[in-house]
């Protein structure tokens, strides 16, 4: 289905099917907002029983309603909604909002009757948003298509798109006790047909739209969402906040990547990919989308505070650096006029602490001369009741000072402190559009995104590769893992099968001592957990007893388990280990892992994810939030190994995970690295349903 | 000083020093709060011009004031305080709240005078409070010292003890707006006299504190703290928010302890062991103290959710899962008997959704069966607003059913989201002191809270440790800092130094090969980093030819460093290793760290920290905190090692960091754990100016 979505968003006219003059009833309410919410287009009501409703004939029959009529909606029992969507159809009518409730949320019954409004709706080209949801808002159009009870949120900027109906419904309520519009809320319930990848770029192109923000408790189709997000943050922000973590449970991995990378990490490397910023709680969201809707964004990340009282300043200066920003370092001549203004006892150092005289001509002055100064990206305002002025009085001027040309291309928060000694100041502060918080922590929270989204449009602006960017290459016939790995341009150390002693012996010294012993069988995946891995084997004695002592030992361990031989290999001696891997997850397809390698892996847990193909950026950018990837340029006596070999592993491996699908998890453990070069010693990969081992076949 | 500071909590009679008949001033504002608060005791002004205020006569000399007076309220000239504090002690008041500024917070001059103010004081028996100050309020008494603007905070039972003034005036209206109150205030200013660790058994004592916050900015003594906030959470929980962070410059530190041993590592170290609840953010703080205050504690930390609506019910056991805490399993009856009230599509499994159609009277019922399910140990119930009811009536159900008797023994929070739709409910809900938060994610912060309380009383219940528990053994007298460790019973390796190459020869054959080759130098710490080391040294030839190698390695790195030869020490092969360390807090004393050791330690930071003294429980619990600690038991083919033998080891050395102050560092790194027992091998100490290394004297 790839018809168009517009009537949804732009109706020419709207039916209510199920229109009713009962005011406790759902289409009563519907009704009353269409109606209430100035909704210029054709409004149209159906009911069973005719009449009259705010002035509008009741209709009994849906062919006759009177053009222009392009939206239902649907407040119809359960079991006649398949054949309402086909009377809609008849009618031309091509997109249906179904509120009911009883589908699939109740059971496989109302599954089926869910499937039966979507295969009604297929056949006869109908989209439908639901069912089990509350609707659409345009504050601007306006389009109020919900039952909620008024009034309607206030116009605003921010667009949602929710999973969950009676989020909205709270949020819509909170936001009002908080000040903040919206421009448009989308409400998809259980997403028969229309999902959240559909109506992000509707939504993003809401003129009025200057943020989105998404509650998730799934995701459709991971990467057509990563796709389409990715479009959207090149020129709108996105925040996001998934829930449903509890709901991840643990599943069984094959390998130590399995193991680490939980659906959230694959969830977090998506949104970073697509440059959605991902909130931690609701509050959180909301915070970040009203700076980023009324602030520009900042230069960098060095921020002055600017306060009338020490305390809050400390906290604000604390949050800044929880938040990874910097406190300004203010330049001369902003000390110096700062002290020529403020009394001498006052802090003219960064955070600015005008002490608690401060009138609200001090605070409009030293907010101008900050933002003034080249090292200050952007401004922290604290203002608690001031003890000797009207804290809406301090809020004028500064709202002035912001008005006065230029002064908003820094972005300025609030932490407006109090309740109802504040409670003017906060609504001057609203009508001109500057974000307000209750405690300097939540303010400086909003700096961070703002920088962060800042830092995301510069990476973009640095020619960041955009998604997909793959070319296929014909992938040569290999006959093992390490063949697959090599046949992408990495470096493995050759390996060979003995199938008994003698053999051992024969490619022992045809590989040269000392080499490294290990068991051979497609059965054992830990190999050392089974005493089936044997290190710095330096002459031919340790060989013959370290064979006959690991075929024992590996034998008595697992009976069961087939054993070929052993794999001997060549030691590489010093370098740094390091592990990256690959899972490909359900959703978002292949998730890279990098980190420090061995076998406490999961112990350490010290790695990081991002989502294949990976570029040279993506690479160095995920190896830096290791440790692994920080100690490759050396640390104390570990000498530096070479960095840009292990870059190089990466963004090759993201891209053979991307052209084979076929391999569900791969794991490089460990990759050597050394000074010049890097080597993967051990390759494995697991395919549909078994683990190949490295050489398996040769 | 020890005088009583009851006079500040509970005086007799006030006297206002500088009350002021015009409305600016903040003489007035004192004199006309402390008349509205209606506190019952004598009020009596002194003004510098006679007259009359609030209909009380204004006295132009402290003299003449009648008794009964025993606090005296200075806003008078910073110059003058000192003398006003005098002619305090000659009228017989033995305390003063100086509210005025201008003393050190504005340098030299001002510090100057502060101590003036404190000679003069010690000399007669005054304490003081501030200066630069607020003052204090308490609700019940009542009784209120501030300028603040009117009215009064709420009566409640949290009391708030507060470094910044402006903090206190900020959280005040907001907490008004809130809808929660005080018991008491205390703003300490620049605690010239009496501070943060005075006051808290002060506030603890009042009958009506259920619960303690601060607001610190510093610690005036931090050993005294820890001893006094240990003996309050014994009895009263205390929240604490310490700022001031990015105040905490990196230190050069000697020893890997040092280097990741930042002051906030102490404060988390001293506030665990005094049982004190760190906030991250004021909002926390006063959100854990609302629960605190209203809730009974848990049992556990299984908690049942009860919604309305699917979504923040999702958001809910997301945030319970990050709080650390557990939703519970429900019993078969129980859900049996929900089945049997609601309606078929609704989940009866935890969380509990009785969809948005539940009424006030489903509330009730399934809050009052969750509650009585034994695998519940607290409930957090979601209410936004419902589409058919109106929200107080579902909070009058609620509170109705917390009323009966018995159904307040297991915590209850509430998620009332939303604003104009939830404004009765809430004042419903404080009536009733039932804690409300505006998201599901800050009441399962709250709920996490109440169990943490929970939790450690039960640990004082386990029998643990007190503060200050060893016993002065008699310290022997010891060449070096491994023979100071072994005569705690702490298993070192021996160790020799060889001057020259003969003697080299001469201890190996003594010690028997493998032996470890380290470099004897006082001025080289990190050794390993200058080619300082050689490990697994097989045989004299290797011996000799290492022994040249390393002599000249070391004096071309560290050309100044003096040399006095290698030391020698038997290789002590396999097992883990890990490292113990101990700082000296300039606040807290002896701050203990363990973790992983190695020469990654600064990179790994696998560490944690805990102050000394340690008990077997408290080392046991700091080295469950690393994957160093968690490896001891074994994983995957890392065999499992002497467990035991480190945590006696972290008492011991806990107990030598107590007794003997004259060390400002030491480390063990590593320690190495075999099966049985465990060996210091490498011990590094440093007394107050240089390092000795191990067996520097020997």
């Amino acid at each position: 289905m790839s018809l168009s979505l517009t009537p949804f968003f732009d109706p020419k006219g709207v039916v209510v099917i199920g229109a009713s003059t009962s005011p406790e009833k759902l289409g009563y309410g519907v009704a009353r907002n269409l109606i209430a919410s100035g909704y210029r287009g054709a409004i149209h009501f159906v009911s069973q029983k005719s009449g009259e409703l705010f002035e509008r004939p009741l209709y009994t029959t849906l062919s006759d309603v009177p053009d222009p009529v392009d939206l239902a909606l649907l407040i119809v029992p359960t079991q006649s909604t398949p054949q309402t969507i086909e009377e809609c159809a008849k009618r031309g009518i091509k997109a249906a909002i179904i509120m009911s409730s009883g589908f699939r949320e109740v059971g496989a019954e109302g599954a089926a009757l869910e499937q039966q409004c979507v295969d009604v709706a297929r056949k006869h080209g109908v989209r439908l948003l639901g069912p089990n949801c509350i609707g659409t808002l345009d504050t601007h159009l306006p389009l109020d298509t919900t039952f909620l009870q008024p009034p309607m949120p206030m116009q605003g900027g921010i667009g949602f798109i929710s999973h969950s109906g009676a989020f909205c419904a709270a949020v819509i309520d909170w936001a009002r006790g908080q000040g903040f519009g919206f421009s448009q809320i989308v409400s998809l319930g259980n997403q028969a047909d229309v999902n959240e990848t559909d109506v992000l770029p509707e939504v993003a192109n809401n003129a009025h739209t200057r943020v989105i923000v998404m509650y998730m408790e799934s995701i459709s189709n991971g990467k057509k969402f990563v796709r389409a997000a990715n479009e959207v943050t090149k020129q709108k922000p996105i925040i996001a906040l998934k829930v449903g973590r509890f709901e991840a449970g643990q599943k069984a991995a094959a390998s130590h990547t399995g193991a680490l990378a939980g659906s959230e990490s694959a969830f977090d490397a998506a949104f970073h990919k697509a440059g959605v910023l991902r909130a931690d709680t609701a509050e959180q969201m909301f915070d970040w989308a009203e700076a980023l809707e009324d602030c520009s964004l900042p230069g960098g990340k060095r921020m002055a505070i600017l306060t009338n009282a020490g305390g809050p300043g400390v906290i604000a200066a604390d949050s800044l650096e929880t938040n990874g920003l910097l406190l300004s370092q203010l330049t001369e001549s902003t000390l110096k006029e700062l002290s020529s203004y403020l009394p001498p006892s006052a802090s003219v150092h960064n955070p600015v602490d005008m002490l608690a005289s401060a009138s609200p001509e001090a605070y409009a002055a030293c907010l101008k001369i900050l933002l003034q100064d080249e090292n200050v990206d952007g401004v922290l305002v604290i203002l608690p009741p001031p003890p000797m002025f009207k804290t809406e009085d301090v809020a004028e001027k500064i709202v002035e000072t912001l008005s006065n040309s230029g002064s908003r291309i820094k972005p300025v928060v609030i932490a407006l402190m109090g309740s109802t000694l504040v409670e003017e100041a906060n609504k001057v502060f609203q009508r001109a559009h500057v974000p307000t918080y209750p405690f300097p922590e939540r303010a400086a929270s909003a700096l961070g995104a703002l920088v962060r989204r800042a830092e995301y449009l510069e990476g973009l602006d640095d020619g960041q590769l955009t998604i997909d960017n793959t070319v296929d290459h014909p992938s040569p016939i290999v006959d093992s893992a390490d063949e697959l790995v090599a046949s992408y341009g990495i470096p493995t150390a050759p390996i060979k099968l003995a199938r008994n002693v003698n053999e051992a012996v024969a490619i022992a010294s045809e590989l040269g001592f000392p080499v490294v012993m290990k068991i051979a069988s497609i059965d054992i995946s830990h190999k050392s957990d089974v005493g089936g891995v044997l290190l710095n084997i330096t002459d031919t004695a340790s060989l013959l007893s370290g064979y006959t002592t690991m075929i024992e030992r590996v034998s008595k361990a697992m009976p069961q388990a087939k054993i070929e031989g052993v794999h001997l290999q060549r030691q590489i001696a010093n370098g740094q280990e390091v592990i990256i891997g690959m899972v490909r997850d359900a959703q978002f397809g292949a998730l890279m892992m990098f980190g420090s390698g061995g076998v406490e892996v999961e112990g350490l847990k010290d790695v990081a994810f991002a989502l294949a193909p990976l570029n040279q950026a993506q690479a160095r950018e995920m190896m830096r939030k290791t440790w692994a990837g920080r100690k490759l340029k050396g640390f104390r006596n570990i000498p530096p190994v070479d960095e840009e070999s292990v870059i190089d592993v990466l963004v090759k491996l993201s891209q053979l995970a991307v052209e084979h699908e076929e391999i569900e998890e791969m794991e490089i453990n460990p990759l050597r690295v050394l000074g010049k070069g890097a080597v993967a010693v051990d390759v494995r990969m697991k395919f549909q349903a078994a683990w190949h081992e490295k050489s398996a076949k040769s």
